[in-house]
């Protein structure tokens, strides 16, 4: 471990979004999985939800480019289960979903507590979960496509989230060295 | 062919940015590929070009959502090849690549003619490539990852390319009911 080690897991650590995580909704290729997992880590997601896919488990862990190890993942059995568990901590729902009440993604506002419900590949998000969003949030395009691949489409999403919250400070916040902080830190030292 | 199917086809067709491309450099998966071209498509990208893996040829018709129809593909077989003829194009090379010279994606200029060169899954970019390129263009993040899955990286610059060209009114041009609008149009409209 070297010092320079150190201070990046520091960085990274204090520039953590606990009040921001993903929750999909039955995503079940593996290679989707690990991109979100990836893209939501680079924006400071250290947790993320996952409803489990009715076939198959979540096989995730090998594809991820090492990142797992860096995050960590609830897997809930049902949409409803995920969705009450993030409700009692507090979390705004914002489904990726095109709706007669969706909104432009770049409306939203993701500097409140908020978890971004990504629907399945071809199924594309449940009804329960669109009943239960306080918002829909549609990514519109110059094109003939109906809709980007659920990875990029959270990508889309969590870049502007990102964005904002750089502009608010969010990323500045004061570290707060407690239990949970040196614990994760301990954890990412000693593989 | 309802009225409003014809509409939606020249609305597209109108937005379609031919001077604006993306060149993967033996991207391999056929997901990634998939999903890029989709992603290319709903920024009114109609042609990429790619360059040939060395194993395997690129199967990404049956997984592009159908978008495969809509825009059109060039394969070269060596990176050098295609490097010249986007250059013959007169594309400006921006490379998706992190080096000592990458600028941040955000500062780059959309609005002027450019092919956005991505790098393959896990070699990344080819050393021909990276000195070839006009700029490097990195995506900076607030996590630990070192880098995105390719089409999310290929999608979070799109996006801001899109944008831009959104508010240079490029989406507005008028239009130029030329043979290839005719041509193009009516291969759409006949399956
Ligand atoms: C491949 S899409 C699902 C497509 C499915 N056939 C449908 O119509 O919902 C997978 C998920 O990506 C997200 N997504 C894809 N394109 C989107 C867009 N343009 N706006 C918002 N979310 C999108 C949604 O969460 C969607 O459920
Ligand atoms: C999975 S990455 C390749 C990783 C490879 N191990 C490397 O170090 O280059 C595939 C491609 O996505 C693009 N990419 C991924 N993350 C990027 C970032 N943060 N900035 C710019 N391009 C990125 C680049 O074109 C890269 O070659």
């Amino acid at each position: 471990m070297s010092r320079e080690r150190f201070e990046t897991f520091k960085k990274a650590l204090r520039q953590r979004q606990p009040d921001m995580t993903v929750l999909t909704d039955k995503v079940h290729k593996a290679q989707n999985i690990s991109a979100i997992l990836r893209t939501a880590e680079a924006a400071g997601i250290g947790h993320i939800h996952m409803v489990r896919p009715e076939r198959g488990h979540l096989v995730y862990h090998n594809t991820a480019g090492g990142i797992g190890r860096f995050t960590s993942q609830t897997v809930h059995d049902t949409i409803e289960e995920g969705c009450s568990a993030l409700r009692q901590q507090g979390f705004t729902l914002y489904a990726a979903h095109w709706s007669e009440r969706a909104i432009d993604y770049r409306e939203a506002d993701f500097t409140r507590p908020f978890a971004l419900i990504m629907g399945a590949e071809k199924r594309g998000l449940s009804d329960y979960a669109a009943a239960e969003a306080d918002a829909h949030l549609t990514i519109p395009n110059m094109g003939l496509v109906e809709s980007y691949n659920v990875s990029v489409a959270a990508a889309i999403i969590l870049q502007t989230a990102m964005e904002q919250r750089v502009r608010a400070g969010l990323y500045e916040r004061p570290l707060e060295e407690d239990d949970h902080y040196w614990t994760t830190l301990f954890e990412w030292m000693h593989p």
